[in-house]
């Protein structure tokens, strides 16, 4: 089982995904694609034996399910469903690390960590995740990384492929067939904004009913998608918050 | 209508209010309790008559509402009630200013603004409540001038006074009699953190249902009062999130 390397060259992944995390939609974020020519071709074979070492039998029809409801959203909506498809491969990477692991990693590339970070350092296997897929992968598209980086909390800003791969995460068919995933997957045709809103607010719903703490950046990805989604809908703004 | 002055002198509120946005809870928060001899007479009668001229009578009504709510939660908590009523008949001084003059005074006085702060000013009613309670009305006692400040998001860290004013703002009578606000009248008695708890992801669900951008200082705030309810139930430890 390879361990990622840090070597000084690879530089922090932090610093090449770095968005500005604001409430206010950022039109720069929409042009975070990569060069056609940085997209590398991927030797799945080998991922898929890297994880078959790594996660278990479960996890992996997990991963290759989400890779197949990427590649399905992202061809739906006209978008590049091949780095849809790796980021889908990849974004599992780190789930089996040890929380000790995680924050070790973490903080060696510069990761900037909020206090539930390191209450429950599970949250990192997105970011970590990224970090492995450069360092044992050679991925080095960042539009690739940041859909692995962003895949469990989402992101202000992020990019439509981002998008494809944290709804792609939650809503791929072995997650269940409720009333609220399958409103999802209707929504996900119709606007992806507007899916991942939803799928925010489904989230935190669950995690005031388990009263478990909420990482800010649901938050901040859910205020985010609620301003596209209204942008998107013709001459409907934002409507102002009451508190 | 008197404008609060902004006088060097003053220093900012925000320096004296400053406490650490942090999700853990803050143990040195639970001493803010300024010196008995920092809480001064308020000439009551005169905060009255200022109010008459800068509020409708209906906020009026509420504002009496809740300093009344205020006393009764602090005395059955066994809390300074001076202080309570200080807050709670101060805490909407500023409700009614207009949009460009809540920005305009908490800028100058050094007020840190969230982007969502900048598109619904409205919220900083409190933080300039805050002020003009301080410029206007002579109020130097730091947990009331923090109560009146937090009054509207809450705050990780805040003190029990600040608590019994932002349960009292949302819970008191004239706010109906839902099922929800009859639990949480019930809770602010059993637990004041678990009713902060509570009031924060009711607002949060209410402001899903109506496509509102949600301000981040709530989500810490009810991140902060799920810790300090899971602490205060014996042996019951912070669950961890899994988003």
């Amino acid at each position: 089982m390879g361990h990622p390397s840090h070597s000084a060259d690879c530089g922090s992944l932090n610093d090449a995904l770095r968005l500005p995390i604001i409430c206010e939609p950022d039109p720069s974020s929409q042009t975070l694609v990569a060069p056609k020519n940085s997209i590398k071709l991927l030797d799945r074979k080998r991922v898929l034996g890297w994880l078959s070492e790594n996660v278990p039998e479960k996890r992996l029809n997990h991963i290759l399910r989400v890779e197949e409801t990427a590649i399905k959203l992202a061809e739906y909506h006209n978008l590049d469903w091949e780095r849809a498809a790796q980021a889908g491969l990849l974004h599992d990477l780190a789930k089996y690390f040890k929380p000790k692991r995680l924050l070790e990693i973490a903080k060696a590339d510069g990761i900037k960590l909020d206090p539930v970070d390191e209450i429950n350092p599970h949250l990192l296997h997105a970011d970590v995740g990224a970090i492995v897929a450069r360092d044992e992968f050679g991925v080095v598209d960042t539009e690739v990384l940041a859909a692995i980086y962003n895949h469990t909390l989402g992101r202000p800003g992020m990019s439509l492929i981002s998008c494809v791969v944290f709804l792609a995460d939650g809503m791929e068919p072995g997650r269940g067939d409720t009333t609220e995933l399958n409103e999802i997957r209707k929504l996900s045709r119709k606007n992806l904004h507007r899916a991942v809103l939803q799928i925010c607010e489904d989230s935190m719903r669950s995690l005031f009913a388990s009263r478990s703490l909420i990482h800010p950046r649901v938050l901040q990805t859910r205020n985010w998608a609620l301003q596209m989604a209204q942008q998107s809908a013709k001459g409907d703004k934002p409507k102002l918050s009451s508190a």
